[in-house]
């Protein structure tokens, strides 16, 4: 081993950045060289390569987004693309890939490393849902704009009595939803993960309002419905004055936290130390707080990302 | 002057419980009695109204949100209860009336003085948009707000090379989209005061990302269209990728930032100062960064808040 | 049981109001009564006991600080003054007592529990130094405040080529400084866990500043020495223009972030939930990621706060 | 005119980058080229100059900090120091400079003024300490983060009844100790430039409390003594439990705000417009909300910083 490549692809999350950085630093301080690959894996298959230095990884660490860009490649489902990625890869004499991002990049470097090539998945995402890990990169950041925003609204509708239906990110999962609703005092959190009833929705801010409440919240994740569509529908069992909000793509973006940073940074060194000790073909995690690594195969096809649902009904007992 | 009586109306702004704060303790200081009208003008007709204490004015100037609440009201259009307001303000014993809020809340104090009842009104909208000040409460929370959204919505979109709409809030003053605008390097900033032609903004869009801008951002005020429709519109001149964003009541309440909590403390003080040499029937405002004080009725029938445009051609010039 | 009661004791931790409105919540979810003791142990002796509604816990989860209050209070230590507590709760009926708060509070719940009387201990402090949890109620919020400050501290420190020397708060454990100074890319951490040598730190930025780094940061653990001192000693062995900063008491307050908000959350429910379960005399921990409980009296005699001393060996690997 | 040169210099204030940006943007749209100088007056003499890009003035905007670093160079109070600057800046083709930055970088083009070499000062500074201008580049987002640790104290001197003197920067002004602590609900803010009496400031708190305040806060600037000594003093009129802060170089550096990032755009490209129309040796500002540009020998040789100290008598009446 010599050489690895870090690329990053699909939606960006905080955190990134301290990933990559975490990476290529940790490869440079085992004797090792990183490569950036640009463009995720579009620029992969383009070659749009080029050698990372440690001085470069300077003040990475704190910003959103990713320095090494990412964008959206459907061609990477072909096995010729793919072979053609292999092939800059061994071009620039690159050893190993350690892969930044969410499911579709999983797959991407799933295809990799059936076709022999080592690559493994670091789990960077703001939806929480990939599996092989409790925690991805991002997802506190964004769990943490959420409520910053989820606050604010609080003020607004304590000020005018209203009920507001927030709806954060998650396709495919709740968590954003759970963790911001749970934080925000939401009277109702509503996910994919479980069964809703508009109706006793509205009857619980309405016994809410008549014990002084001056407002309602429901958090809702974007897999389930469009925040328009469930005020909609809200208003059919109440007489409180509603609003919808999309918080959408400003849930990204800014600063990471400190977990994050952390995290990332414990996951891209602990992905070239496996890389070191001569593993490959796995998707890092963290599982009850330990580091982890499972075959991305494996993982990929037999696992699916578990929302800790005990948060749900833990919101209905302190928020009743 | 033995009593003045406090209230907040229309849409919640940041600083206003600094504007409260300020006018009762003033009052206090002063050897008034300063008394707290909930829920607006509902609260004044329905005689909703306690005293306040200095110490309940402890703790409360960091808050976002109004603790008087506010309250829709289209009721108070009509003489009749109006004068069942000025009913409860004397029944209380209250001598002066301070509203803290837009162009509404500016209205109903104007027909209470043109009733004879003295009343005083406290620029407070995030819109920016009252006549008779250059700067409103919550003005610089809410675009320090939207700042942070466009601040992360640009770690986005550089990552993915696209371009972002954002619409902020401003329904009849582009005040929001300028500020934030020219602060996050917005390629395009959209206002009611101002022509804009979309193929236009696509080009310079196109011709930045040539020169290697990784990305592209417009700020739309709420009051020109929705993100959604500019997006739609916006599509047909270009070939780059983009996204619609509304931030929505995201922007209204929150921490406070100094600026509004020195503004909304000097306008609460002004307030008082002037009641208490005998004026009223005022507009408070701050014009070249010098306290003012306008005739209510005056400043609302014969002027009307001037957005400052020269902003928007500078942003052409640092954002070509 | 019919009555639980809460104490805050010891420093304040943001995190410690969602965990009073937690176990009120949950208890009251549950059937029981909730009784609030103001200014810890000291309130306690002193009968300053009252009954909490449910709608007083509306609006403080997002409130730094503690809405009970905390009182110094070393008479406790005294088996009479501690009777007196006992007799206070049985005065009010009280048939456990939950106590948020370090050590000197858990020793307080363990005394409590040592003469029958039930006692749940919650850990609450920003140090994140009490046996038997893995993570304190208020550590991610201080950690991201210190962070924030590191972050600023850095635009500066290369803004002009000067070495920081950031004293965080940690009295006897490192873990802010691990936490903080991973995230803020330090270039060194130096912990009471951990051997450290100025010289080599002196020379390991010298180096640093010779590949191009523009500043240097040290962040100092409290419990080492103060960052006077610190900066008085590396000066013997550098000739960098260094500056001292001791982040002091700003960071135990402020809003706290998503993650102390479920864990207090999670905390709260789950010491009610044991105590319904007959169960008691606990230590309410998260170890791996699961809630646990351990015997208070083991475990402050018999264990001791593992800081997590790999994170201390991932930096120098990132940070080189 | 045909390039004009950009420096920083002093300590570094936010809005920097933001100012850097607004000159060598407003400059090459109107048809000039921009020079970056690095590291202050020590890079002018040493011939550390380079061409400024548009798109290097992407993403920069919302940094703290200074892009083109600062130095100290007490050695450019010589003549012959000085010539040689000219000298480098003539070998560049450079025809007038823009210095950014405090009393110490204005000197600095004041005499490059008087050799004949145009140049302007844009006043870039958090301490807001600059003649010739209201408002100074960085002393909003100082503020702002003064504040923010102000509330978070607040949280902890309330939960603990506790009282602490924070000592916030302003070695020659009070500005940043006024706007802070007026925004934070201060007993007593302590400037260079009023009187104050320490019994008596004891005396108010001791009456606050004994009124039901929970906590007291005073608020001191740099310039009066340090945080340490006034608690010192302090103790000696009063019974009440007293901590001291000192804020320090945190307050320097983070994104600026909206306000500062304004402000430095407008400050930046008025600059070049000046220049453009045949004028130089000035001091750029903005007084009573208007930009306007004063000579800059006069400015430094008989004018003074005026702090509002209204704003001190201002908080004696809402926070008595």
């Amino acid at each position: 081993m010599k050489r690895i490549g870090i690329l990053t692809s699909g939606g960006d999350s905080s955190g990134m950045n301290a990933a990559i950085r975490a990476i290529a630093r940790s490869a440079i301080s085992a004797g090792l060289e990183a490569y950036g690959i640009n463009y995720g894996f579009a620029g992969l298959v383009a070659g749009n390569i080029r050698k990372l230095d440690s001085s470069e990884m300077d003040g990475v660490i704190d910003r959103g987004g990713t320095l090494l860009y990412s964008a959206r490649f459907p061609e990477f489902a072909q096995e010729q693309t793919q072979l053609k990625g292999i092939a800059q890869l061994k071009k620039f004499g690159i050893d190993a890939l350690v892969v930044i991002g969410g499911d579709g990049s999983y797959h991407g470097a799933e295809r990799l490393t059936q076709h022999g090539f080592n690559s493994v998945g670091v789990p960077g995402t703001i939806d929480n849902d990939i599996p092989g890990t409790d925690f991805t990169i991002g997802f506190d950041t964004a769990v943490n704009v959420a409520l910053d925003a989820l606050d604010r609204v609080n003020d607004t509708a304590t000020s005018h009595q209203r009920t507001f239906v927030v709806e954060v990110m998650g396709r495919g999962a709740g968590d954003i939803a759970l963790w911001a609703g749970i934080a925000a005092d939401a009277d109702a959190i509503v996910i994919p993960e479980r069964e809703y009833d508009i109706k006793e929705i509205a009857e619980k801010i309405n016994r809410n309002y008549a014990n002084g409440k001056q407002h309602g919240l429901i958090v809702l994740a974007e897999g389930v419905m469009s925040a328009a569509d469930f005020k909609d529908k809200l208003d059919e069992f109440s007489n409180f004055e509603t609003r919808a909000i999309t918080l959408g793509h400003v849930q990204r973006g800014g600063r990471p936290t400190a977990k994050d940073r952390v995290l990332a940074t414990r996951f891209g060194d602990y992905a070239i130390r496996l890389l070191l000790e001569g593993k490959g073909g796995l998707a890092i995690g963290i599982h009850d707080n330990q580091l982890v690594a499972t075959d991305i195969i494996d993982t990929l096809e037999n696992h699916k990302h578990q929302t800790d649902v005990s948060l749900y009904d833990l919101n209905e007992r302190v928020r009743f």
